[in-house]
């Protein structure tokens, strides 16, 4: 069984996660309703294949199989962190997204949607991003030879340009509002004949999806709740689309609380939730060193909601000192080098666990969506001893 | 079967690859001979632990079973390079060791290392380095609550320094000849109570032999050939050992041949094998962008020589132009960020199919030890062309 498959030419079907219709995927960016779209598709069984590696096992259940990078992209570990136990108040389990070629959950969507595009004989994909997303997009279609469009912001920095362009995409400054671009990428694609792979859209939930896949997998069951950054909300999609499909092959039993964690500067979705409301309203994002997930116009900020609300989990969000401080007790009591924008979810598990929906017995889940090796490299301010080599064992039998 | 198991309070023997004596591990830092050692054991089957991950799955043929961060090291991809075949003259795969916990294939040593100690009670590792091996420990040793000492040169650039750091380990500065402190740590090492895990350390070569384990397994048999970079000698060695083990456990029926290559700025191994020498003879590094691999004074370079010309393979070294046309190469033609040390194999198999030591249908290997992300956050000089977001169709039609 491979659900909407595009093998035999099939088109693929996708549904609103809210009212319900359905449409082709060629057709339709958005419902008619305004809300985001996923691969729909009669999930009757899960039969990983053995014989593929990371997102290329739960082939059955995407659209295409990966290429290229794709087919080293996902099969992370599952790391059990115990010297975080304390700091969050329950067992914690670190999935350690940055173990992906472009060291970010982002290879997942992009192993699907360049397969989607390359398999369709598409010359060119394309996406908007500044991060974690345009590397990785950068990356999957170079390694099948295909050209890339990456629509970034007018001011970015020079550091952050050189760790996409390594991969020579078409690199794009956009000048005007970066929120629209998004929408106005999608709208355009099909004309400039680039299929636009954006952070919610459904071949990427289709990928992002098989994280949920193998947590399950390497948990050994459905764990006591799960908790991960969110910005756009695709990730956040993906990982519920992904329990209810185990649910509804009839492995799982339940879905898991989702728990999602936004930065304080930028917190539409938490704001949403705080407020009781059902729809997420945009904010003016602020600064904030989790820049990676500070977007003030959410497109899947509604599906987050609901899949938040729905499954008994929160939306919160946390301030720069608390995500600051995670970030360093992730590395100094766990041995991950983050990025902090995936340290929310640790800063958020303490208060989490401080109001009570999670306690000191509850095996949890924290997504760490990227890896911190990036940006880090000029920054220092280190002390260090100094010994002489010529009389080791005595100086540094002092300096310890 | 464990081979040199120390869970029962067996002491762990250990063999000189050239000689043959034997040891007790606690015993001896080198072979008498004055040849590095490695632990031994008769390997009688190969038979990976499913339910384990990465280097965990090979507990069997592993003095002890990886913790911490270490239950999340290795199990790397192996990844068809199609876009790279013209390049190098043959039919590559590339294994992507920088898919680790801190990005680099030193993980899987500091894996077996650590746990190690841990079992035995130790409060303290170390290791000598200034780059992937020093932020491997220290990461390792944090995530299990360990102490770790980590020995720099008295000069390294203040981001190399802060990249470690993060692990909060103590670091220590030397002054004096750095290669001898290679030495010196590991005769200071037990008076200090720290146990000191460099780079070709026994326990340091169990560990890094999971590579070709994880090789063979994912490629379905023995490739026609292996090619990595090579500087202390250790993890030459490993891939030698564990194809080694592969055939004395009756699986594999023959090693394939290892090339090794290195830095034209730093060669010894390769001028000895180029001089027909058994013995390699230190030089004085010079300056390369491969600086992870610049070890004029390699502890195992005798023995990486012994495994290219007992395999049948090479040890060759390359300019720094044409390292950094194969780092660019690997990130636009294979979607792979690496940092320069790790495109020497790339570089250097031009070489060896130009020479028909490598055909155009033979099954390569080659291991890209580590990810380029560390270093890169700062540089860029990147050409962009900039758009209006609000007329994103006509003026990215034109840009494109």
């Amino acid at each position: 069984m491979r659900v909407g498959a595009v093998r035999a030419g099939m088109s693929v079907e996708v549904t609103c996660y809210d009212c319900g219709d359905s449409y082709a995927l060629a057709d339709r960016k958005r419902c008619e309703c305004g809300e985001p779209l996923w691969i729909a598709g009669d999930v009757t069984a899960f039969d990983p294949d053995d014989g593929a590696y990371g997102v290329g096992r739960y082939g059955d259940l995407l659209p295409v199989d990966p290429v290229g990078v794709g087919t080293g992209t996902g099969g992370t570990p599952l790391v059990r962190t115990e010297g975080l136990d304390d700091v969050v108040g329950c067992r914690l389990h670190v999935k350690d997204e940055g173990e992906n070629p472009t060291g970010s959950f982002k290879d997942r969507g992009s192993a699907v949607g360049v397969a989607y595009a390359h398999e369709r004989g598409a010359n060119r994909v394309g996406t908007v991003s500044h991060g974690n997303m345009a590397m990785s997009m950068s990356a999957h279609a170079a390694s099948v030879g295909m050209g890339c469009v990456v629509l970034v912001p007018a001011r970015i920095p020079p550091g952050r340009l050189g760790l996409i362009a390594q991969y020579d995409p078409d690199l794009v400054q956009a000048e005007g509002d970066y929120g629209r671009l998004y929408y106005e990428a999608l709208e355009a694609g099909p004309a400039l004949g680039v299929e636009f792979v954006n952070s919610d859209t459904p071949l990427r939930v289709a990928g992002q999806k098989t994280v949920a896949f193998e947590i399950f997998e390497a948990f050994g069951g459905v764990p006591d709740g799960v908790v991960l950054p969110v910005s756009s909300g695709g990730h956040a999609s993906a990982v519920w689309k992904g329990f209810r499909e185990l649910e509804r092959a009839g492995v799982a039993d339940r879905v898991p609380p989702l728990y999602f964690v936004q930065a304080a500067a930028c917190d539409p979705i938490a704001q949403a939730y705080r407020n009781g409301d059902d729809e997420v309203t945009p904010v003016e994002p602020g600064e904030t060193i989790a820049f990676s997930i500070a977007n003030g116009s959410p497109p899947s900020g509604n599906r987050a909601l609901a899949a938040a609300r729905r499954t008994g989990g929160a939306v919160l969000s946390v301030p720069d000192d608390e995500i600051r401080e995670a970030t360093d007790r992730m590395a100094r009591q766990a041995g991950l080098c983050v990025e902090p924008a995936c340290a929310t979810p640790v800063a958020g598990l303490r208060h989490l666990s401080a109001d009570g929906a999670v306690d000191d017995e509850a095996e949890v889940v924290a997504i760490a969506t990227g890896t911190g090796f990036k940006e880090l490299g000029g920054e220092a301010d280190v002390d260090a001893a100094t010994v002489a080599v010529s009389d080791l064992e005595r100086e540094l039998g002092s300096a310890l």
